[in-house]
């Protein structure tokens, strides 16, 4: 694979699409890409009124018209077949991971494209503030907390957040460059104190990897989208796709475009 | 009445349930109003997904559960009874404006709490912009326009802007000012020229007062409130309250709470 193969949007969808399975972190660079959950439409209210009472977890990008799997996020692109990989869930339990979901599509299947924190990660970067869990070549460490999410419906759950360990004198820096980009996240949540989220042992995340500190690197914590897969998957729909971990959905919206000025 | 009737939240809404039928202008100053919209379920999915699809006419601050006539933005404010007026209809006909709408409430309705441009008109009068329609003691100039929101199941409709003329030397103050209040409306959609949005004529608006301009003044126009209305009603759903205009639910939110930092 040259870096061309994957450089723009419209080029790596259609590597996905013929077949290629890696995970899209540093694809299309500069582009947002967006987590995907896709659900039954007796489900997708619940899934919605989440997304309104808790934006900071769950910032909704897109929401489709029920059977369509077109999104104004990539007007060409087919969200049947355009992801590296996908997870299939029957009643909550993970069971396929394939590389197209064609033959599952229904029509009264609705799909949530959330965005995720790959797009303020590059504004970090780029206001000289060190991505650790890059650096190390390590997926983000992610917990569940002690905070509860507002509730919606059958949706209920724990805000999941994702940590980086941040320079303490670039907390500022990094709090205001996400600050910035509400639609992917945000701001941070907390800074410093992972007890007071309930959290006991950093090096032992939920999710993720242990992601190592520096030293005068401060814990800072943002609101992660694997806080909504978390609330679905406890309440166990009979039926829901979403992607497979790192491997998410490319949209040809520039990371400019969820930047505040 | 006295200024101390409606000087706070509390005592706005307490005099509104006893009966006080006014316009709720400059009543309990510094907390945020908001729109009021009261669908039955069945409609209740296709307004959330207008408000996904089109955040800046329809900023949703809350959305309440089904039934449910309490909401996070005052814990201690019943919707049925604590807006000074409200507007009933059936199959998008007006046919009543109470004060008060217990006896027709039902387990199956949803209320929308949608941001309103109170908020920012304190904001630039903060700042030091002139707000000519308060100046005049008028309601707030607005136009259907040319560009359609974009739809929501059975919700479609053309994009509702409010006009206000402000002072040419003044108009980036006013972007900025505004452009930090996403959740009331946020920056301006355009700024000088009614014709590339359709308007023929700034002194006839489609709703609300014409406003005068003073010399050097521009016009300048924000997605508004009306438009959910808009679309609603031309959907003709079966049964639906609303907030009389101008008349509208106060909340014990803080207008900072909206503010960005």
């Amino acid at each position: 694979m040259t870096p061309a193969d994957t450089a723009t949007p419209t080029a790596a969808r259609s590597r996905y699409r013929d077949g290629l399975v890696v995970p899209s972190t540093g694809h299309a660079p500069g582009f947002t890409q967006a987590n995907l959950v896709v659900l039954p439409r007796d489900w997708a209210y619940d899934m919605l009124l989440f997304g309104q009472r808790n934006p900071r977890p769950v910032p909704l990008l897109d929401v489709t018209d029920a059977g369509s799997y077109r999104t104004v996020l990539a007007p060409d692109a087919d969200l049947r077949t355009d992801l590296p990989k996908y997870r299939v869930w029957r009643d909550g339990e993970l069971v396929d991971e394939p590389a197209d979901v064609t033959g599952l599509w229904r029509d009264d299947l609705v799909s949530f494209l959330i965005g995720c924190s790959f797009s303020f990660e590059t504004a970090l970067l780029e206001a000289g503030v060190p991505v650790r869990n890059l650096e190390q070549g390590r997926n983000v460490s992610m917990y569940r907390t002690s905070v509860d999410c507002r509730p919606a419906g059958r949706l209920a759950g724990p805000l999941v957040v994702s940590m980086r360990p941040i320079p303490a004198a670039l907390v500022p820096a990094a709090v205001q460059v996400t600050g910035r980009m509400p639609q992917v996240h945000g701001a941070p949540v907390h800074v410093g104190d992972p007890a007071s989220l309930g959290i006991d042992a950093l090096d032992r995340p939920d999710f993720g990897d242990p992601v190592e500190f520096a030293p005068g690197d401060v814990p800072v914590f943002w609101a992660c989208g694997v806080t909504p897969q978390a609330a679905l998957m406890g309440s166990r729909p009979p039926f829901a796709i979403t992607h497979a971990p790192g491997h998410m959905f490319v949209t040809d919206v520039p990371d400019q475009e969820y930047r505040q000025l």
